[in-house]
């Protein structure tokens, strides 16, 4: 059998004789670990691991393999290959700069994800989804419309057969209960500055307080729009002279930068979510 | 008589012929202009300008010599000599990455500050001053003596000439009083997060969040605590394994050097106010 | 008239009075100064000047009123329209990541240049070009073909009224000739490493080395390729499990955003040549 | 018994077993394993682990039990106690900037380091050590007394039982013998420019060139002195208003965070010898 390259991400309750466990199953199978990382939190008392490993195995007996492990430490865990690209659903409105970007990466990059749709409230987007080949569906979203077009989501998340959902600075709250279904599967970017402004027009407020930095955050999201655990965060410096326009244009390139560290980070199977917080191997 | 090289600094309402004006008096002074930024700041309708100028004229000149223009034209001024050093007076309390940082550089990197006593709440940083050369007061404060260390740190102000005080990590809130009588003479050095966290114990709550940037912003002093117009912002990576005692050691780092460019930049007349924003010229 | 906003940039000898002969020309035309910095270069003996200033003025009434002060100084100067887009000619190989950021922000974020041509020696990226509506020409190179190459790049310039020539991974060297005929008008992009590795497959000596950097320039193109004046460089954070093909990635990242800040900074007028170095005003 | 944490880092040819056969030893002693990493180099062929665990078990009990693993892989290995402080000796000139932050981060933020002297070569930095209680040794270098100051400096090593040994801006070049005695027992820090500059005075051949970024590189030793295997490097953004002066304060700065991360990062047993590149676990 040829030799697959495996990624092994776990986590449990912390105790002894877990890598021990685990290291068996895949020297076993004379796995060659390739690149191998944990962290015990003491704060959770969780233990998280990732693992490539080079194996001529296949799915099904890796499964089973690793079964008995898995259930006398009570792990929730994960198999994948490397590189496999997840099926990948953004979501946009008007703004193009993270749908380019992610576009960009995945055709040019390497970026292990393939996107089957792109969805916009508005149709603005369309040439770029087209231009890059993709699918592209108007889903507009009104006050009225709001738990149709959600439905529309939900059914295009099915037929797809979608893995990940990128709100590419998609400008419509999820609903609560969407949030909970895909869980761990939607990663959102938005604005951050120190300190955080509350409210409309952040960039205007963040003008008006003369900061010196410009910031973005991506993260899960969870029931509580801009409060999931974070994955990526990165700055941009700015001064006195800069308009509001100025620093909108200046976010864009750390909005897009950031999430695409988020999005990659995840298709690899890099981020492991330990509560609020997020594990990254990377 | 000899050239000496001053800094001017001025704002006023922003009209045409302001750089004219000013350039005029200068060059009417054989002054030969060494470095000179300005900027119109639209939404406060406000124009700032600094200049440094090597002039063969004495203070009493120079005055005269401007004072039909900043009449004029309705100017905030001021005038200085390039290097010459700031009377400080520096506040901590037990922390001493700030005060350690402040005399290295006085002493070593030429920071235009003659730091001309340190004031503690507690003793702690006695012994650092001292290496330094500097006098040490202790002027502790309880519920009970607040008004009474406050009146002590008047005296201190006015005894020894004070320019600039510059709260090193002191964690004890100055009265809305002091902070206007001495507007703009005041920096402050904080932590900041994005997001940013209210109340006690930021670092673990930021630790709890799983935030993977961690700030610093140096501001000067209003009456409103950590509201003061930003003079400086910068931040450092961190990430999952970091432990609450990781953060903080982090944070001192960046505390550190930020408040440094906050206090150099200040010393050289480098930061101007505008509203509740600064204009950094460097 | 109604009031159009202008850039001026100069540079001559340094010596007083410079700021006040200028300040008074644009006093005289009533202008409004919105933003102007001025640097005096102490090694060069060059002063470096730009104004961005509101007049009721055409070109012909400005460019006769600063006659006078520009003959007594002998400045070389220019002046132009903030916002005016300069004709941009893009040179591309096979990368498409510096081509698609420049138009993507041609685009989308007001970058002030007019790409009216996209030349390749491969058809790689033709299709790229399309998509923004941009004319591509293929002017393939070979060792024998190399100077008529070289006429069909002179012939685009003349015939496209170019300004400005971007080589966003260009793989062919210039002649010492075009680089001359063209200078102060050509920007290069190239990768950078501390330390720097001469010679082929720069990533792999890089990765042997170990480095925790890498870096890219952005610089002006003089007759010896890679050592023109330095506009922008900037870095990225690397680690031991980075395989060269990662290198690779993250260069491209940080080449793109190198090179479009100093197309962005050149095309606003902000670089002004001094010797082998620039003066960036931003 | 009570429970220690330990650090173990080993290294050997990679093969399939290894992470199993380690983790087995640590299961046998009960001990729980609170970080690890491991990498394995497809370019060297060696496989690089860092496991801290926490283990009623003395030196002697983990020894033994780890013997048989270590000879049958053929191990490089390491075993100390998480937070001992490294026995470590400072060699300096007369710059101050490494020092004073080392000394202050020894005592202050818990550098797992103990400095047990500091040699100069000149005595302008014996204040600094005094003040934090190290003793310091004079050690002056000419062209005749070179053999004999290195002679000290391997009497110094051996009667203060030295595990590190930090050049702290020790201007002075150590023989090749001494660098192989000490091989990766010695930690240098040294200016990084892109593009870099060979020669004299490389600030002034900085600022002559107007580059943008300074840098700084900390690494082994080897017996060619700049180009051992790097554990560390950053840089500062600089502009063309800087002087020489200013990059020098600049690089200060970057020069003495860049070697204080290489020495925490070292004194913690995170930095792996690969052949000339480092693998750093952090």
């Amino acid at each position: 059998m040829a030799t697959t390259e495996w990624i092994l991400t776990l986590s449990c309750p912390d105790r002894p004789g877990i890598v021990h466990a685990v290291a068996g199953v895949l020297a076993d199978l004379d796995g060659n670990i390739t690149e191998s990382q944990q962290f015990g939190d003491p704060a959770s008392g969780l233990f998280f691991m990732r693992v490539q490993v080079e194996a001529a195995a296949d799915r099904a007996q890796l499964v089973s393999a690793l079964e008995p492990v898995t259930q006398r430490f009570g792990m929730s865990w994960g198999l994948d290959v490397v590189g496999r690209r997840q099926r990948t659903l953004v979501l946009v409105s008007k703004a193009p700069h993270c749908l380019v970007d992610l576009l960009y990466r995945e055709r040019y990059q390497d970026m292990p994800v393939d996107v089957v749709g792109v969805v916009g409230n508005h149709r603005d987007l369309e040439e770029i989804a087209e231009f890059y080949g993709k699918p592209f569906h108007h889903v507009p979203v009104t006050q009225d419309t709001k738990a149709q077009a959600e439905a529309r989501l939900r059914e295009l998340v099915a037929e797809l057969d979608v893995e990940l959902v990128v709100l590419a600075r998609y400008m419509q709250i999820l609903s609560d209960e969407l949030c909970r279904d895909l869980s761990g599967q939607v990663i959102n970017i938005h604005h951050s500055f120190l300190p955080s402004f509350k409210g409309a027009r952040p960039y205007a407020q963040a003008y008006d307080r003369g900061v010196k930095l410009i910031g973005a955050t991506s993260h899960y999201v969870t029931g509580d729009l801009d409060e999931g655990p974070i994955i990526e965060q990165d700055v941009e410096r700015v001064d006195h002279s800069r308009a509001v326009a100025d620093l909108v244009a200046l976010g864009e390139d750390v909005e897009r930068r950031t999430l695409a560290r988020a999005v990659r980070w995840h298709a690899e199977h890099r981020v492991l979510l330990d509560d609020h917080r997020t594990v990254v191997f990377h």
